[in-house]
Formats: structure tokens, C-alpha cells, sequence
């Protein structure tokens, strides 16, 4: 096994004991990645304190070989759930871990059948997420990378905006650039919205063509050597009013107030409180209705979560993205978002494109 | 309620009865949608024989006002799962299907705890897929329009290769020409594959450029008004030896039988014998890893299946992919894959690029 991978799955090991399995059935592929570098899109990882086995299907057989030591890997015989269910050692008293976010009900009956009632299975919830969330030197070098590529692109699509051009347009300019660049795709897919539409958090690009007067909402990512990144820019297209210019100062400067409020051991609840707080004094927190961040690493969404009251504590090696946004309805929405790093004594913002209001 | 929403949703109404279920819980995207025309992400819709109820979260609310009729929506308040649960009837005997392949454990548990002991679940898989299978005209329409821009798009691809190119360059500018030409996005990751690479059926775009004297096999399809087109083309770098030529001819004979074959009652194992035969006579079955075809609408991999001893028959109304292959490790392969659609005393192919052995 590769250093990283071993270690990674050693941390892993001895954590198997303390939540009273002695099995953990890893069934998401960026958590067998994390542990083993398999790339394969389906299979099983079985991992005890004496060694790791990897169910998969013959599609993935040839990567597995290319890309894991140290894992003993067996293909599937009638589906990868029962085949793994008979690996499972059956003296009584075994205890396999599963997740149950991600097995279906029909995945979970699979591998009941085929250990019948000698496994007792237990719940066990974000036990690989719980170490995904620290990154490693390797992991961050990779996110850096990504973060400065998703800043270079949405300085393009900045530069692509002018009057009449269409949602679509920019959204599809803006993945093509992500691939030229390097990236395996889009982190998710990507945010233009215009006008009023800059209202809805979540909007979805349309035909809708660029007006004069009018907030622009980008928001994309790209998954660069397997790590996300995150970013948010919102500029204008004309002569903001002061009102506009008041909105995009507050959300600038709660951004900020998270971002200072970010260090190893302060919790995430008094990230998010740090920006909240801004904008009450401006009176605009009613108009802030999602929370301050998420974790970012092989997904896009990952712990910790940036929340209110929530009491989870920063450490080194997290990656949190901070996006601060403020939405009017029928009006539109400023958002600023930035990828930053927990370090054990300072914060590392990844992203690199300017925070100053844009008017076009 | 639109009226092929009301259709759809009065079909599977009928369905209830026969699979001995009270309500159906609808717990896909795809299969909410064809029954009500709700684009949201999130969601359960139950379906009874007197109603049908949408639990939807907050993000999705104002388009379930804008997109339904005739469905009562309830927002959820812990959970779109525990507020379904607490909605299904609670007299003893009711019994409730759930999809056991769309439903985590997680999900599951939710749903028994705010339904406690007075609702019995009841596997049932693909009673909405059942009825996708069939596209009714307006579904045709669409999908011949995705095949189309499919098509355009494999073309506009080939008329890029030239030595030098990298897959990923390819793979982003097809991606990019879906997006432009209006698709929402690819239907699957478009597969690019030169040389020794076109031997994997499911190639990932690499780095790789195109060298002279290499297969190059694009595999690719557009979401266009919600419904997936699939296409593959293979075309050769260079003057192809006989060899090649010959597999070449093989592959399009098989894909040519396949086809032949298709037609209302026939079923789905004999249309892939069909192709397998050709392939046999050549000596290549053994280089044909695959099955000959699936079927094709809102998700790209659909009911039915074109596999080896399947006896469902084929219906007036399917979509199916036929796309025979022949691969040999580390020489190359070929596919030629286009979209079929069944009517009652014809065949249609919905995709329109030739088929005709192209040597750049």
C-alpha cells in the first residue's frame, strides 16, 4: 500500500474498536478512494483490524490491479453485496459496521442473505468522512490546485458577460473552460444567474438573456485530480445603486468576519455566528437563508459543516468553503464565496479572484 | 393535472391493486417527474387510488406551485421521509410499496419510525419504470430530438481528430457542443478513447494524444428536454489493415441484425442473439463483453434490457439502445451504438450519422 493510503486506513483500523465492529463495510467511492487510491466506480470495501479486501465486478478488475497493494481483491459472484456478505467472518458475535446514507434497502437485504444470522450489522454514520475531513500535505496541494483553477475560470466568465448574453451560455462556457484546463468535470452543476433569478440560492441556468442593471451570480467548481473546489462571484452589469453597493458591502465584510473567525479549535457554530452577525448589524440577516459552509475535499459537500450552533470543533488539515449570501425576492441575491484551509496556526483563503464589487 | 400526467398517474394507479399495495412511494426523480412534471430534487410522492401528495423541502416549494395541478403538496417538517411516513393512512392492514434499489437504510428507517407498527412496506421494484418503458408520442418527440443533436455533435467530433489531439480536448468540446446546442448536459461522462484505450468499454478521457494508425472510438448522448440520446461512433486514424476493416464489417452486420430484429413481440434475448449470431459467424462473440442494448428516456439506462436469454418482449413505445462491440486488449476496439424506437408494425432509428467505416 502507498504510505498516505496506509496510514489513512490504519486511522481507519483503529477506530473499528472503539465503535464496537469488527468489520467496516465501505460502500462509497470517495471513501474507498481515500482509503486505497481504487478508482472503480463499483464494489465493496471490507476492512478489518487485519487487512482490507475489495469486492468488485469485472469492469473495474483491471484498474484494481493497477491501483491497490496491499488489498486483496475478489470479484463479484452473484452481485458485489452478497459476495461480500459471505466474506464477512461468521462466528457469532461479529459485528459489521455499515453506513446506512449509503446502502439501499435492496444492497443491505443482499448482504443480509448471505450472512444469514451469524452477523450482527450496526449503524455506523461518516466513520471515513470523520477523517476525510482533516486533509493531508498531498490532499491540499491537490484542493490548492483546484481552487486557483475555478478562480481563473470565473474571472473568464466575468469577462464574458455583457448585454444579451444567455445563462446557458455562460454555464456552458464556463465547463468547457474547466475541462481545458484540466478538470475531470464540473464539482456540481454550475450557478449563472441573472437579475431577479439571483434570488433563488440553488438557481438553475436558463435561456434568459443579460440585462442592463442587473446582478450577475456565478457560482462553480472543479474536481481536479479528484479534489473540489468552490467558488462564488457576484458582480453587476451597469451603475449599482447605493442600496446594491450597501448589500454587496455587508456580505463582503461578513465573509471577512467568518474568515478571521476561522482557527484550529474554534467551533463552526461561531464561524457562521461571525457572519451572521454582520449582517444583523446591517439588518440583513432575515435576508441570509443558508448557513455559512460546507467541508470540501473529494466531494463537494463534506463535514464540517459551517451551521448554526453547530458545536463541532475546527481542526488542522480542514477545508471549509465560507459563502456568505443575502437574497431579495423578485430583486436578486449577492453571494461571496471562498475555499479556505485550517492550518494549526493560521488560515490559507485558496481561492484567488478579487472580492471588489464589480460594476460592468 | 396535465393530461399525460393524469394518464401516466392513472395507470399506476392500476397497478396498485394487482401488487397488493395501498400506496406506492415514489422515491426517484425520474419517476416523479413522468408522473406529475415536478422538476425538484427532493422529495417522496405518494400515489393512492384516490390521490397523489408530493412532501417537498423548502428549496422546492415554489417550483412544485409552478409546475403542478391536481397533486396536493405538504412541506416536510423533519425530514421529507418522517413527514411521508406520518401521511400514510394508519389502519391496521394498509400496506405501502417502497422501491427497495431508491431507498437507503437511512431513508427506511426513517419512514418505519413515524409510521410505527400500523403500516406493513412492501417491496416493489419498477412499477413507474414499467410504465416509462412505453413513451407516449410527446416523449418520442422529445427523444428524437436529443438523438439528433447527438448525432450533430458525434459528427462535429469527428471532424476534430487529428494527431496530436488528447481525449479529455475531444471529450470537452463534445460537452461543450452539447451545452451549446441547448442539451442541459451529457446524458453520461462522454468516452473518448484512442489506440490500445478503445479495448476498454468504458474508457474514462485521458491525456492521451492521438496517434496515427489508432482506432478512436466517441461514445456520447444529450439530456435535452429531460430525455437522454446515446450514440457511438468508431473511426480510425490512418489506412486500417484488413484486419481492422473486417471487424469493422463485423460489428455493423451485428448492429444491422440487431436492429433487424427489433419489432413489437420480439424479445429482448432474441434481438441480442441476433447480434451475437453475426459476431459468431466472424469468430468474434467471444470479443463482444457486453450486451447488445438498454433501454433509453428519462434515465439512460432504462428498461428493457437487450441482454443474452432476456424474455421480455418488446412494446410499441420502447427505446432502446443497439450497440454491438468487439474489444481486444491492448490492440483497440469498435462500437457502433444508435437509438432505436419500437412502433407497432415498425422500427425507427432516432440517431443520424453514418455508419459507414470513416479512415481519417
Amino acid at each position: 500500500m502507498h504510505t498516505a493510503h496506509a496510514q489513512r486506513t490504519h486511522r481507519l483500523q483503529k477506530l473499528l474498536g472503539a465503535n464496537d465492529i469488527d468489520t467496516l463495510l465501505v460502500t462509497s467511492p470517495a471513501d474507498w478512494y481515500y482509503l486505497t487510491g481504487f478508482t472503480g466506480e463499483a464494489g465493496v470495501l471490507l476492512v478489518t483490524r487485519r487487512g482490507v479486501t475489495l469486492v468488485t465486478d469485472a469492469r473495474f478488475t483491471v484498474q484494481a490491479a493497477e491501483e491497490l497493494s496491499g488489498v486483496t481483491v475478489v470479484l463479484q459472484q452473484d452481485g458485489v453485496y452478497r459476495t461480500a456478505g459471505r466474506l464477512l467472518p461468521k462466528r457469532k458475535g461479529r459485528r459489521a459496521g455499515i453506513e446506512p446514507n449509503q446502502l439501499t434497502l435492496a444492497q443491505f437485504e443482499a448482504l443480509k442473505k448471505a450472512t444469514g444470522s451469524a452477523v450482527r450489522f450496526r449503524s455506523v454514520t461518516g466513520l471515513v468522512q470523520s477523517l476525510r475531513a482533516c486533509k493531508d500535505p498531498s490532499e491540499l496541494a491537490q484542493m490548492r490546485n483546484a481552487a486557483i483553477l475555478a478562480s481563473e475560470v470565473v474571472e473568464g466568465a466575468i469577462r464574458m458577460l455583457k448585454p444579451g448574453v444567455r445563462e446557458f451560455e455562460i454555464a456552458a462556457e464556463i465547463e468547457y473552460q474547466l475541462r481545458k484546463r484540466g478538470a475531470s468535470g464540473a464539482a456540481f452543476a454550475s450557478i449563472v444567474a441573472f437579475g431577479a433569478r439571483a434570488a433563488l440560492p440553488h438557481a438553475r441556468p436558463t435561456a434568459k438573456r443579460l440585462g442592463k442593471n442587473e446582478l450577475v451570480v456565478l457560482d462553480l467548481g472543479a474536481i481536479l485530480g479528484k479534489y473540489c473546489s468552490d467558488i462564488t462571484r457576484t458582480v453587476y452589469l451597469g451603475k449599482a445603486t447605493a442600496r446594491i453597493r450597501l448589500w454587496y458591502q455587508a456580505v463582503r465584510e461578513a465573509q471577512a468576519a467568518a474568515i478571521a473567525a476561522i482557527m484550529a479549535g474554534a467551533s463552526c457554530g461561531d464561524v457562521d455566528a461571525a457572519a451572521r452577525g454582520v449582517l444583523a448589524a446591517y439588518k440583513l440577516d432575515q435576508a441570509f437563508v443558508h448557513s455559512t459552509g460546507h467541508g470540501l475535499g473529494l466531494e463537494v459537500h463534506e463535514d464540517p459543516r459551517l451551521a448554526k450552533g453547530q458545536k463541532t470543533k475546527l481542526a488542522s488539515g480542514n477545508v471549509v468553503t465560507v459563502e456568505p449570501g443575502v437574497y431579495f425576492a423578485g430583486v436578486g441575491g449577492i453571494r461571496i464565496e471562498d475555499d479556505v484551509a485550517v492550518h494549526e496556526k493560521h488560515t490559507e483563503v485558496l481561492t484567488r479572484a478579487s472580492r471588489d464589487f464589480i460594476e460592468l
